[in-house]
């Protein structure tokens, strides 16, 4: 059985589905794994460490794979070079991706979304969106310390103190939490907002302050925060402005995946912040937390620097694909059967729910739901 | 008795000398403080904080005043405003500012260098090149931490661990311990290296690992490190190499106060790095000490992205300010007789060791002796 490690080929991806350290574990479940030639450049990867660690390089590597693995989606022309009955692993939001999907259906792949995989705790170590999210979550509070022109920490000195940065994190998931945790290890005043009850707890074990609004809290299913009336929406906006208005840097990581992210903060907020402030919103790409962010650009809003996040975690492409690939090698063993000869069969159970979650098209089908019953034109 | 506060007028100059803050303490010292329109600009702060902290705001400070503080130099055509006998405060590195230090002679003012406040401790306080490298050590860290595209902390995950960057520092003055601290606050492991034999039990006390590189240590006077015989820096090159190969950020800070800065790692030893390494140099303006470093720009050397500093305080005006400010008060207030009526006095006492050694021009007459002797073309 072959597996083959595909080339990124989407603009500004720069993350690889497999890293030389990991390719052992694949070849310990009896897979041969083939990568094609310059997939691991941007992630600063050469073909010669993929070759010494066990790999073979080949420009043909997806049209002879069982399983192909990616980060993003395969390109068209490369689902169509599949073999009938290959699968592929990838992230691939089915909403934003229905004409591939449908493709994939076509050629008979099955297809697996790592985003679907459930967030149960047997599959926590498969858990790409969070794996994702924690460099992301790192990097925005990086990107903050540094377009902020002062000291994130407290600092006493023989000519006085300077006064530490007054840092807001709205959204305490993955990536806020570990915002939280990096603007505390530098030193700032950290006080942060999540709509889910339990999160003040995360957010007060990381050293920061809970931001109670006294609003009811919302908790939705799988762990993700639920939908909001545009009333309690307008409310919860109305409290946050006092804290927005007081902060030196300002980090928004309320993304829901697949899902517009819920504005947080108007430009009218923003508006209110002090000469020289910053806001970093990392969910700038689904529709963003901040009213005028833009993905990929810093533009100003009133006194204040707004850096849209675009690909985050490919800003980090090193370790970003190496805790990617680790999520693949551990799904990948659940999936795979490793004979007495050594020789691994991709062999997914399709009792699990894990597969059951994560599979899009499987033997002809879309399995699912509303990405089948969107290609049907059926209700969404 | 009048202070005026000069617009900056340099080139990439960010900072202002005082700040609305610490208006009040000139006040207080018997000082009318006369501030010239837009000063505060780039360090974020407006007319209206001066007027509302008690300074005016008036076009020809400078020309009024009998004492004018700045930050850079003033301008030429700002000295020829002086009033006769006027004192300027500012930094002022006489070695390249020889026609400035003959202007400021030739008009009777009494100038005098930040630069060359005596390192002692009474005038810690006054040590404006020690909190501008405070500044300069965050900042340089954080830049650092910003290049690099992987985490500088530990993480261990679900999906795996991992590994913390390893930061190299050469250079354990405040600059070179703040950028410990600041890389050591973010997780990473951090070793540093320093000439002088001293520097070792600071760099400890950062939590960092200080590089014993088995050479004879040298230690100046005024605690800075003096400089070495050029075989003595080829061995200290050769024994620094595999620590510089190794390590994921090399940030150095080794700069010696009006002199060209020591080489301390060629372009053939950042050329041993690793892809993705990055390398801060804060010398660069002074001649760097990376071979190849560029103040003001990144450059590409080997596998490394060279980051050269150009005026790093300037990069966080407001901080920079603040602590610049506070050390102008301190030393006014050395220089300053306040008399029953609240009334103000400039009197520097030419006996103390702190005015003496600081004074570069006074009464028609050059008292910084290197200057001097540059000016009537004697010895140097």
């Amino acid at each position: 059985m072959r597996i083959a490690v595909a080339k990124e080929t989407r603009e500004g991806e720069a993350r690889v589905a497999m890293v030389p350290e990991l390719v052992g574990k694949l070849t310990k479940l009896g897979y041969d794994v083939a990568v094609e030639p310059g997939a691991g450049l941007h992630a600063l990867v050469s073909d010669e460490e993929f070759t010494e660690s066990g790999a073979t390089i080949d420009a043909d590597a997806v049209a002879s794979a069982d399983v192909v693995l990616s980060v993003q989606p395969l390109a068209p022309d490369a689902v169509r070079r599949l073999r009938r009955g290959a699968a592929t692993i990838s992230f691939l939001p089915v909403n934003q991706e229905l004409s591939l999907v449908a493709d994939l259906r076509d050629v008979g792949a099955t297809s697996f979304a790592m985003e679907l995989v459930p967030r149960i705790s047997r599959a926590q170590s498969m858990d790409a969106l969070s794996s994702q999210a924690l460099v992301s979550g790192y990097r925005c509070a990086i990107v903050a310390a540094g377009m902020l022109r002062r000291f994130f920490p407290l600092n006493m000195t023989a000519a006085g103190t300077v006064q530490p940065a007054d840092v807001v994190v709205l959204g305490a998931g993955v990536a806020g939490l570990q915002a939280i945790a990096t603007a505390k290890r530098l030193g700032a005043v950290v006080r942060a907002y999540d709509v889910r009850a339990a999160a003040a707890e995360e957010i007060r074990s990381m050293g920061a302050k809970s931001i109670d609004l006294d609003l009811d809290t919302l908790e939705g299913a799988g762990g993700y925060a639920r939908e909001m009336t545009e009333e309690r929406a307008a409310r919860q906006m109305e409290l946050l402005t006092p804290y927005v208005a007081e902060a030196d840097a300002l980090i928004t990581t309320a993304a829901v995946p697949g899902r517009q992210a819920p504005l947080l903060v108007t430009s009218a907020m923003v508006e209110q912040m002090k000469p020289g402030s910053v806001v970093v919103d990392l969910a700038a790409e689904s529709g963003g937390n901040v009213e005028g962010a833009v993905a990929g650009e810093v533009v100003r809003i009133g006194n204040a620097q707004v850096w849209g996040g675009k690909n985050v975690p490919s800003q980090m492409p090193g370790p970003a694909s190496k805790l990617y690939a680790q999520n693949l090698v551990n799904i990948l063993t659940l999936m795979t059967t490793t004979g007495e000869d050594g020789v691994g069969s991709f062999t997914p159970d399709f009792e699990d729910e894990i597969v059951t979650g994560s599979c899009v098209t499987h033997d002809g089908e879309v399995r699912h739901e509303a990405a089948r019953e969107a290609l049907q034109g059926g209700p969404k």
